[in-house]
């Protein structure tokens, strides 16, 4: 290459304490390497912002190692390959991927998935073709254990997750409620998306909202927030209930011990189960769910929501933000360099 | 009937706040009626002591119905009828069934299941081969779904369900911990009923214990008290544990807000699951159940152990109160009558 061309990346420079700071970052640059045989070279084109990266970045076990102190912030993205030794891989190819909160990254192909710009938006690959997509699907149908005529309740309703929680429910013939912060937020669910009903938390007492809209209580609630939410939701279940447990987001950040829900006991009452799942584990069904839902998403029946952020790389702590000041509605994505 | 009998009964007279205080029973007689046709009258013998009757004194919506202001308190019990006019039941029979604090009940038969005072002790069908022993083995074969080469952990081992757990669980392959109030019941649970280890949560740090005990973490924890214990255990599962929650006698008493368990993001980490029960959905099959572990008592393999209490339905709320205080080692039980 004859100018050297630059990365721009996004480190971890300490553990936050609450809510992550501009402290917590620095912003780093380095030459590009070129790929060694076998590897790849992957221009960043979008990065995922997500809720769980709050928790990678907490030095506590779990299911997935922590971003140590000076590494690349861990992100998923959309990228395109710019140089490729790897048989796999052609220039010009798109890819999703690990590919870190970065400009470029290297890559031995593992983890990198082929896809296709000219099906849907590239930025659907991070949504609901993606984890966040992934996420909602098997925590609904396979933790949530859904069946037809079921009444589902989805925090975080507005967010990637949730909407389509809401959107795969009614397609699967369940009604769906939806939780979310403010009007706007609410009116989307029912206008844009077709929940059947939509509690704006701030405004609403959530349990006694739920006796309206969920006469018959809650079979499925698909938890995105913890805290009171799910505190309010736990004494509306109906016996059997599956409660699945996905986030916490209004836990993240809390510096005090994190609330646990008071009424936990409603499991007993309602002979409900309370249940964690990581996406991950669903890696060898992804394809199938995949597959599904680009046919929901053809037939109109499946709709997607992109929040793009630009700004690139430097922009990339103050987007994370905007997830927990619950801003964002659908997929919150950041725009890293134009495709 | 000659000379009128009296019928002594220990009856709810206000909804405690925290423990139960002798100001919320009030004890009153009556004569005892004739059955009529169809009707059996029952002398009750034993009654059983058990921490869910607290929550059957709130006035709260739960898997069953509160006891009324100014009715006869709802217990279990074993009795012999002493009068029938039912075709089922002849004098002498004995029985089991919810008889009520109280030295005679009527009954339709309803509910009423006659037992064998040869094959055991009569308090033993309050006990493991009672709602005590149906708990235990429905709570942790079936909720908790015990796998062969299981670590198991359960709290209030000491008590009437935990002990038994805590046997069935060696019986069925696996590895038992117990977490127990004092070294004294501690050292019961090894030396008497066989568990692997103990642990004192008054004196240990029961997070750290486990690490020793349970280095391969915990697959199935059958929770009798919520609270820190809950916790404590929460930060040890298995990845795919089973948390069955059974009781949370930590908690009965509080006046302010139950600790919701804060470690409860463990499930996702681990992908486990929390499960709540009510054994009276398994009544069906109380029946297969009693004679496997009547089969398990007879080859000694199962030990039973009844805290016997005197002094009458006069003593029924001190009784209780043994249970919150953790006096009781096994199924706490009032003697109203001689057999």
């Amino acid at each position: 290459m004859s100018a050297p061309m630059l990365n721009h990346q996004c480190r971890l420079a300490a553990r936050p304490v609450g809510l992550p700071t501009e402290e917590d970052w620095s912003l780093t640059e380095e030459p590009v390497a070129e790929p060694a045989d076998g590897e790849v070279l992957v221009r960043t084109l979008y990065l995922s912002l997500d809720p769980a990266m709050r928790g990678w970045m907490n030095d506590a076990p779990s299911y997935i190692p922590p971003v140590g102190l000076d590494e690349v912030m861990r992100a998923g993205g959309v990228g395109r390959v710019v140089a490729s030794r790897h048989p796999d891989f052609a220039d010009g190819d798109h890819v999703s991927g690990l590919l870190g909160a970065q400009e470029y990254s290297t890559s031995d192909g593992n983890g990198l998935i082929k896809v296709d710009a000219d099906l849907v938006p590239l930025p659907t690959y991070l949504g609901t073709l993606g984890m966040t997509g992934m996420t909602a699907y098997f925590g609904l149908l396979d933790v949530g254990a859904l069946g037809e005529g079921d009444t589902v309740v989805v925090s975080g309703a507005a967010g990637a997750v949730g909407s389509a929680v809401g959107q795969i429910a009614k397609i699967k013939g369940a009604r769906a409620i939806g939780i979310a912060g403010g009007p706007e937020k609410c009116r989307c669910l029912i206008d844009e998306l077709g929940f059947d009903a939509a509690i704006d938390y701030k405004a609403a007492d959530v349990a006694r909202e739920l006796r309206t809209h969920a006469p018959d209580r809650v079979n499925v609630y698909f938890d995105n927030v913890g805290g009171d939410v799910l505190d309010a939701v736990l004494t509306r279940l109906a016996r059997g209930a599956r409660v699945v447990i996905c986030g916490a987001i209004s836990q993240y950040n809390v510096t005090e011990r994190v609330k646990g829900p008071s009424n936990y006991m409603a499991l007993l009452v309602s002979r409900a189960r309370m249940q964690g799942f990581v996406v991950f584990d669903y890696a060898a069904r992804y394809a199938e769910a995949a597959k599904e839902m680009a046919g929901w998403m053809a037939e109109g029946r499946l709709r997607t929501r992109e929040d793009i952020v630009d700004g690139g790389i430097a922009a990339f702590s103050a987007a994370l933000l905007k997830l927990f000041e619950g801003e964002n509605v659908g997929k919150l994505v950041l725009r890293v360099a134009d495709a």
